[in-house]
């Protein structure tokens, strides 16, 4: 099976389309991070994702670009794709991690688990829209640090976007409850 | 409010790190396009879109990215992020279109849509996985031309990309329901 494309790649560049303005200054690891004990560790993470879940954050589109979001405020969620800047370019070669930098995880492909740090680091969260205000449309609960460049805004479509009772493996459960996330596909 | 980053935009150029191969040669809106009626033009996209549902098709890898994949098996679905190599880069300068170019429906910002046509344009798709064969990754359903570069591969993660009671307008619940697609949420 051949991997090569049939034709030269095409010039694959990106231009920011806004930024957004958050609470959270710094990623979820930072928080975690360094030589606190896992107990510790997961207390610090809890409060970090019960900060992000409540908060409200705005998505400043460029002004060039308000007109493209016409009509985005008949739906209820949207589906934000951006770019986390403040992770290191060099962590883009990274190939296996501990989920979440828990070393009691097992190690796990960067394309199995939600890490930053991928090839193309490219994040995407869906999201509840809570009102519109001409370039501005302001979110809850978005995981995304303040500065960060909005690559793309795509309403949430469910036949495409969703998943029939979706599995995930014993060590997301995990993350899942130590966090105190509910999701009552996985009980 | 300020739609400027605070440190300059970080260089964001993507590398594919993999290629689709599908049974799906041309652009939907390729076979429901030119000078037909309404009702015939449902019609071929009905029929392209039985023929994407059905149709199982293969992420392949290149094999230096193969480690990455450790662990995707034990996820039932899988977010594709890939690149819609046949859209006219020139077309990434639209800013409103009716949605599947359907002029019964009302003109919508690019953002409202899932238009191929976008600033930067990343397609997102959630399907089943099938397998994992080494490098390759089997999945149904996916609404990707052959040949088209892989951006990232995630795994389904309901808490971030799942929606609960989702709401769309009635021109997307139209459009649903002309393709035959059976959306329970929207009921």
């Amino acid at each position: 099976m051949n991997h090569k494309p049939d034709a030269p790649w095409p010039e694959m560049r990106l231009s920011p389309v806004g930024v957004v303005r958050s609470g959270i200054t710094s990623p979820m690891l930072a928080a975690g991070d360094g030589d606190l004990e896992l107990q510790e560790k997961n207390e610090a993470m809890r409060e970090y994702h019960e900060k992000v879940e409540d908060g409200i954050c705005e998505l400043v589109i460029h002004p060039d670009f308000a007109e493209l979001l016409e009509g985005i405020e008949d739906f209820s969620h949207v589906m934000v794709l951006y770019w986390p800047h403040l992770i290191d370019p060099s962590k883009r070669r990274l190939r296996k991690v501990h989920p979440m930098g828990r070393k009691d995880l097992p190690l796990r492909g960067i394309f199995s688990t939600c890490s930053p740090a991928r090839p193309n680091p490219i994040l995407v969260s869906v999201v509840p829209l809570l009102e519109r205000d001409g370039n501005i449309l302001r979110v809850k609960g978005l995981e995304a640090v303040d500065g960060s460049p909005i690559i793309d805004i795509k309403p949430f479509v469910e036949p495409s976007h969703g998943a029939k009772d979706p599995k995930v493996p014993e060590w997301m459960k995990r993350i899942h409850r130590d966090l105190g996330i509910d999701t009552p596909a996985e009980a």
